[in-house]
């Protein structure tokens, strides 16, 4: 009897009803690891509540392609009701959470409370600043749709306002796009802008030439890719520097204002600066009332919950997972496979049977396109660059997209590109997409 | 010797140079007439400067499309230096006109001015409200991309709202929307819309029916679709009806407040009211200094141009143009074939030719759709209805929308859609796309 007793507690404790009350699984975000973990609950006896603050999930690995104008917001999106439509047990709130009630086991969304059993965090990373907040306001980051189509938008702005103006100088100024961090977004980045200016709006004008542009990478660190083999950031710093980009290594930003970025070695003067270096988790740790590790991480346990907490689960960039060379980094598949695994953990949970062993990535490899025609791709086991590279990393890109539809439309969009050298969806929108002098200064100041 | 003086003079008062100076001609607005104008001139002896607000060219007659979730914005525009990009005569300045200096011979654009021998206006028209300008605070308009996504925000929120509310009524109101004016475009939303709840958003939610929502299609004249014949008005309507569409025929709106319509038989309850129904010309008349016509157009004369003014032509909604059966229709075939008849007689002046005979419009018919499986089409000779129909709409629709590339994604998303009863582009985007509270009375409150 006080076997059951302990066995019912430690139950209880990891959040398995015990009074044949049906479990509550919520996740909080629907990037790759919650949606993965939803997907992953699909037979679990247990309802399964998705919250996301966007009714869509998004391919952030092609954001990039979105802010150069290759690729439509849609085609890299789709609507998470549409995605779980088919899954009788998930239920999906639209909502902002504020905050976790730990002790009464409810998620907050403002005076909302929706109470759970099991809870799984996968709400991602926004950008960090280094402890310059302001710089901010004077740079374009890339972690939503919005921030993209804001990017795309400058980035057009900044050429139709070169053909407008008079000013030398401040040409130049337009024509210089600074691009701050040089992982695999700033390296993607950097590449498809070379080529936007380069190709696809070569004949577009007719008092500028967009040839001219400059592309300047910029990264403190001593190579490109820090996180590939050495080898291969050569090749990407080879690739990208044939087309054009203009490489700063080993050069740190001092700090960012509206007309440049100020290196340890002198000024890059620029109307265009693009954030590309560092990421924070989100609030989960704040939620949660603990100490944040490494980058605002909520420090996870080996079956990946939170120590002291076995109903909480964090996963994805939200979770500083210890993997054989340091923490595992804040990519896809990492946050797919504990997304699958948590499913896993709670899925043994609510059937009684004995849990997975510990953690443990199984890595995939290393992919990063430069430009049109070149990539690099580290499988371990397999290193590939150039044309070939390329090939595969689209493969992927298009096999992962959610959706079919999905992948129709991107595979056009990029044969239409890779034939014609033609961006499809070069559209300046939203409140700023006029040109006047008032909406180009908000174009500076303000970020949405 | 007079006669040349005189024929010197009567060409400079037609915009034609005659000091051996190149003519430039002017084009506001790159819609359907201003770039079929410019397209036209591609052969002629003269600088050719577009100026558009926008960056864009826009498929207008898709945007209630992109509105209902079907197509991207990038499907159905297309950058117009691109579309000019090999015509070596055109310039493309991006930027709003604010007035013009007629005795000048100048656009103004703020500060800036634009000296023009020959100027053709093409700028539209924009909503309007019969007097009620607040009404345009509380109803969704369908007239540029940005509105078009916003409807599309409001539509979906108006589901996620519904599903998160606990009042039947306010559930009511939100799954009830409203579309106040019964021509091509109200019907063709009706449609879309109806499709969108029944169909396509039919197994997403939990809590609601989709399939319950209440689409009310409101016109004050006696039948849908004034401009068609009276039998295919009889087919619009009871195809729509067959979508579950609810007809308010003969019905007058009264007042638009943010919570439904009032008309003179009674009140429709609705958090999502659709404005399609009055459109007035764009400020050509003030720019001019001349009293406006119908609707606020500027009436031409038989061969487009001002009155007075032989160096100025008026085009497309801008201009009030006699036809046959009253004041030529705002639609996309008559502005392009005033914008080639305009070519030719600006082309006919600069080469010394007879101008062409006075501007006579050449039917080709009208068409509106009716949901994913219906339209009707009237040739005049030939009238269509039915599933043939929309076929035929289809085709016509891609075959003219510029650009092979978006001929490709929107057939896709075509048959996608066709096939599936899904939708590609359902993205809650914008300032006000996460769910909060003052996010949704932001959502009601603002128009951008």
């Amino acid at each position: 009897m006080d076997g059951l007793i302990e066995r019912f507690a430690k139950m209880e404790s990891a959040g398995v009803p015990t009074l044949g009350r049906r479990p509550h699984i919520v996740i909080v975000g629907a990037g790759f690891g919650g949606l993965t973990a939803a997907m992953r609950l699909k037979p679990a006896e247990a309802d399964v509540t998705v919250i996301d603050r966007r009714n869509h999930h998004l391919f952030q690995p092609l954001l990039y392609q979105v802010a150069t104008a290759a690729l439509s917001p849609a085609d890299i999106a789709a609507p998470i009701r549409g995605i779980l439509a088919g899954q009788g047990n998930a239920h999906v709130v639209l909502g902002e959470v504020t905050g976790v009630d730990v002790a009464g086991r409810a998620v907050l969304l403002g005076e909302r409370r929706i109470p759970y059993d099991q809870l799984v965090i996968a709400t991602g990373a926004r950008e960090s600043y280094f402890g310059h907040d302001e710089w901010g306001a004077v740079t374009s980051g890339l972690k939503t749709i919005e921030d993209a189509t804001v990017m795309r938008r400058r980035v057009l702005m900044a050429f139709e306002r070169a053909e407008d103006s008079d000013d030398p100088e401040e040409r130049r100024r337009l024509l210089t796009f600074a691009i701050i961090g040089g992982g695999p977004t700033g390296v993607e980045l950097a590449g498809a802008l070379a080529e936007l200016a380069k190709a696809a709006l070569a004949r577009d004008f007719r008092r500028i030439d967009p040839t001219t542009a400059r592309i300047v990478l910029i990264e403190a660190g001593p190579r490109l890719l820090p996180s590939f083999p050495p080898r291969l950031s050569e090749v990407a710093e080879r690739d990208l520097a044939r087309l054009g980009v203009e490489l700063r290594l080993g050069a740190k930003v001092m700090r960012c204002d509206d007309c440049g970025a100020e290196l340890e070695d002198g000024r890059i003067e620029s109307r265009t600066l693009i954030w590309a270096a560092g990421v924070a988790a989100s609030p989960a740790a704040r939620w949660l009332g603990i100490e944040p590790g490494r980058g605002g991480r909520v420090p996870a346990g080996p079956d990946l919950t939170v120590p002291g907490h076995p109903e909480i689960f964090v996963i994805g960039d939200t979770a500083e997972v210890a993997g054989p060379e340091g923490t595992l980094p804040g990519v896809a598949p990492v946050a797919k496979q504990e997304g699958a695994y948590v499913a896993r953990v709670v899925t043994a949970r609510l059937t009684g049977k004995p849990p997975p062993p510990a953690f443990r990535y199984a890595s995939i490899g290393n992919l990063a396109t430069i430009g049109r025609r070149a990539a690099v791709v580290d499988f371990g086991w397999l290193r590939l660059t150039g044309r070939l590279a390329w090939l595969v990393w689209g493969i992927a890109h298009i096999y992962f997209l959610i959706g079919f539809r999905n992948r129709m439309t991107v595979a056009i969009d990029w044969l239409w590109s890779y034939l014609t050298y033609q961006r499809g969806a070069r559209l300046i929108t939203g409140d700023n997409a006029r040109m006047s002098p008032a909406s180009i200064q908000s174009n500076r100041a303000s970020k949405p």
